[in-house]
């Protein structure tokens, strides 16, 4: 089992974090002993994911609390390691607002952070029949979120219940967060799984070895439309072509109900050179999936359905 | 230009190979001084794909020949380095016809190959508009044929005529034909072209980047579904998908009429390591393409359209 503290947790002078970037050849611990040291952390990617680096930058500022560091100072060089990740802002925000014990306001952040994961993965779980055969793309897991994980998550809570009999994962070019995280994760879990190269995944849906694909999510536009990895978008289109369902696991913080489509999600292009470096190379990192290839998107208040302009909207709303 | 005798010669005393497991790194020629050398460099993929191997085992045989070797030793060991090509058979079977010079019927097969590519990238560039922006899969290159290339010949021959605006090349998973060769030969060639992970080509369609799909194939069956890398299928449904035409370029002994349907077909799985060492992880190394996602079928004899139990039983006859 992968216990939160084992990701990322707070000691008396240190926040201590699973260095992702040496998983999975090597478990290392990374004790950052400032807010400094913990904004490095996050800023190359030792931490990872928008849940999981909020988590980090709140037992950041627990530490700088501890420690007597200028908190404006260390606020600063926390919120801007990531400037695109929301959820650091917004647990940064919460800390701020905090009058009791920043070590403990941090802690809870972190175990409302796992919660939240426990619930919609119970909630996706209800999506599943007994024998399901998963595939995944991505590491939409405990390593992103601080313990748990969404679209992993759904796989544990499936597993537990007796419902999952294989996982599938994507090794999810060009950084393999697939052939990395999520195998050391459902290895970790005793979770039946293969890696499979990104484009393997149409023969093996032809062949019917697949029953269900889940995936996380980056942002949520209001209609349901769902940026996510590279390639997410090609592994929905095939699944609409093999009569899947495609099922996105993420929290509510996730779902951005002022972006209209998803034709207002940026998508960030990244250096040719984690493609090749010796050719030219193109490399976007996310893609927008319409939301008539979704089929549900789950969060913590439950399962959504389109249309997702009604189902998101007044879900956000509780 | 990659001149035929770039990619393979027959000097007085070897046969000279451009080794393709150090491209695109480096640029090295294997001397092979018997048909056991040569039969090695088959079997350590120095020199790969059929028509290549085909054109190397006859270079071997008429080495063989000059240097007084027994000739049906040479058969035999050049016969066992790669049993699934079906063209080294061929090959050989045409060598052991030959009544006059085994270099000069060995040329001959070489430079028929070279002509038979050309012949089929002309057809196939009847299908391409002006400013076509084409997505191509693996290596159906001039590397993998001895010189031109089927679905890489295609792409030459529309930049001669002024009809091709730009390459995707796949990388192609796992061992990134794509990014290695195909990349290589388009840069050599003076064709812009853009390296992309095989999990971008969605996105790149969905953003109306692509005009048209061009692979070759290893195997066609009668009713025209066809096995190529691992992969194509997929591309081929997100084609569909976005109403874009997939073309298929190969030689006419691709067609294998005696195999009714791509279930005939048999799938090579592979070592799992090549994907990933530390994880359980399959590997299919080719797919099948359903005719139904096929626009066209172009070999040497022409442009064959479905339905292609008709179109393509006739032309073989020929």
């Amino acid at each position: 089992m992968l216990e939160p503290e084992r990701i990322i947790r707070l000691e008396d002078d240190a926040v201590v974090l699973l260095d992702q970037r040496r998983l999975p050849d090597e478990e290392v611990e990374l004790s950052c002993r400032s807010a400094a040291e913990v904004a490095d952390a996050i800023r190359t990617l030792a931490v990872r994911c928008a849940p999981a680096i909020g988590v980090a930058a709140a037992y950041g500022l627990a530490l700088a609390a501890r420690r007597g560091e200028d908190l404006d100072a260390a606020d600063r060089v926390l919120r801007e390691s990531r400037p695109t990740a929301v959820n650091l802002a917004w647990a940064l925000d919460e800390m701020g607002r905090c009058d009791g014990d920043p070590a403990e306001r941090a802690q809870e952040i972190h175990r409302e952070e796992v919660e939240r994961c426990r619930r919609m993965a119970e909630h996706a779980a209800t999506l599943l029949e007994p024998g399901t055969r998963a595939l995944t793309h991505c590491n939409a897991g405990g390593l992103a979120t601080g313990g748990y994980g969404t679209a992993v998550g759904a796989l544990r809570v499936a597993w537990e219940h007796g419902l999952l009999a294989h996982v599938l994962v994507d090794e999810t070019r060009p950084l393999l967060q697939g052939a990395r995280l999520t195998a050391w994760e459902l290895e970790e879990a005793g979770i039946p799984h293969s890696v499979i190269a990104d484009s393997a995944a149409g023969l093996m849906m032809a062949r019917g070895e697949v029953d269900a694909v889940l995936t996380g999510a980056d942002r949520i536009a209001a209609n349901g439309d769902t940026a996510n990895k590279i390639g997410t978008y090609s592994v929905a289109v095939l699944a609409e072509h093999h009569g899947l369902p495609l099922y996105v696991v993420a929290p509510s913080s996730t779902v951005a109900l002022s972006t209209a489509t998803g034709a207002g999600i940026p998508i960030e292009e990244r250096s040719g050179d984690e493609v090749t470096a010796r050719f030219a190379a193109r490399n976007p990192a996310f893609d927008v999936t319409p939301a008539e290839l979704v089929a549900a998107i789950v969060t913590e208040h439950g399962v959504h359905r389109a249309p997702y302009s009604g189902s998101l909207a007044g879900a956000m709303v509780v």
